[in-house]
């Protein structure tokens, strides 16, 4: 019997009409639906792939065994989640031997920043993985602020709030447009760096982009120090001037 | 009688089932499209776009009056380019003001490097403007290729081709996941920056991505020096140990 095909595919940043009609398609026919989710919540994944999903479809719910219980440099939570990406990884592979497909679910992008890469890195020598690319939320955020995010021959950087400080700050020292996601206990310290660069009265805030429960407001406007999962901050590029950097066409 | 509204609307990197839902249906609707075009090219974002737009719909393609006859820093370039965003503003506030809706064609998402940028800033100060974002080029691309892009606590960074040389090389000194678009005649120059920095053997080129005449290949497996505009390379992160960066969850 031939194995089953992986199909990592994109939901985009949250609202299900920012599903690409490939990936719509897709999940309409999928008969095994599989998605990362936290103990407890729905899955934003899931929420924004329902309603094309099949009714019939069977659900595979991976459950994260930690999220902000411990530490991410405590080892027993490093190895709590090597554990549970193998076996995730063991789940799919028994549906793939026995000839299913198995579609995962991923917010945004399935290659950017996710949790698919954890399974796509063990699948991948063995099973055939095909990936359906989604929009990334901080091109759902820009669009739902009107904020343009880079233009020209500006650079473009994603910064995880993870980073040291000296280096979120030597990043944010830049004429750079920049997205700072993986806020949450991280974000004084964001805000405290893009304070000292003399960025934050440039930034937006924005939580649960292109969903129901969305707000966008200016970074300075934000007053308390809790930040969702499901948040960012967009910095737009400095205009500085610098001889000879004229390109505004379509060329290179 | 009011405005109408211009809707940026973004038709991803190629393949015409890579638009969402929310753009297929808007462009389904729309009575007047624009779109930016090179002469004597079809356009890509129209060629994305062709099979979802109304069949009576109006047309009108915005065609860029250089592409690479002049240098980008020729000042006759620049303000050929300036003068043809504000004639371009000008023909669409003419649809605006009469109270018809303008959808502008996006190849990728609208407010990442696209040339819709240059009406959004001259257009969102007096008309209502709604974005649609779009898959991007690099995440279009990687998903073709199969190539993971970024995780954990990397930094991903997008660098134009038209950087200076040294900055390149000053970018590409890092262990950040990175992709290099606009490339055309600056291929040489970067590739010459990937080879010095040990990164060559890593990167992959991919033309077309997403569409039919897509073709995806290890950097060093391409010989020649011609790249065309729709082409891009992508660099993985480079795997540093860095002591306490084991970041692996749904966490921040």
């Amino acid at each position: 019997m031939n194995h089953g095909t992986v199909f990592g595919v994109g939901v985009g940043p949250g609202d299900p009409e920012l599903v690409t009609l490939k990936a719509a398609q897709l999940l309409n026919k999928a008969r095994v639906v599989a998605y990362f989710s936290k103990r407890g919540n729905v899955s934003n994944a899931f929420a924004a792939a329902e309603r094309h999903l099949h009714p019939e479809s069977e659900r595979l719910p991976l459950i994260y065994p930690y999220t902000v219980e411990l530490s991410a440099r405590d080892p027993r939570y490093i190895a709590a989640l090597e554990a549970f990406y193998d076996e995730s990884t063991l789940l799919l592979q028994d549906r793939l031997a026995s000839g299913q497909d198995v579609a995962v679910l991923c917010e945004g992008d399935p290659l950017f920043y996710g949790s698919y890469l954890h399974l796509h890195s063990r699948l991948a020598a063995r099973h055939r993985c095909v990936v359906i690319p989604g929009i990334t939320s901080f091109a759902g955020c820009a669009a739902s602020a009107g904020l343009p995010l880079v233009s020209t021959d500006k650079v473009f950087s994603i910064l995880p709030g993870t980073l040291p400080e000296a280096e979120l700050e030597r990043r944010l020292s830049t004429p750079d447009a920049i997205a700072i996601i993986k806020l949450g206990r991280n974000f004084p310290k964001v805000r405290r760096v893009l304070e000292r660069v003399g960025r934050a009265g440039h930034a937006t805030f924005i939580e649960h982009g292109t969903t129901a429960r969305e707000r966008v407001l200016p970074l300075r406007e934000k007053t308390d120090e809790h930040a969702v999962y499901f948040s960012l901050i967009l910095v737009p590029q400095r205009e500085v001037e610098r001889p000879g950097a004229g390109e505004t066409g379509p060329r290179a």
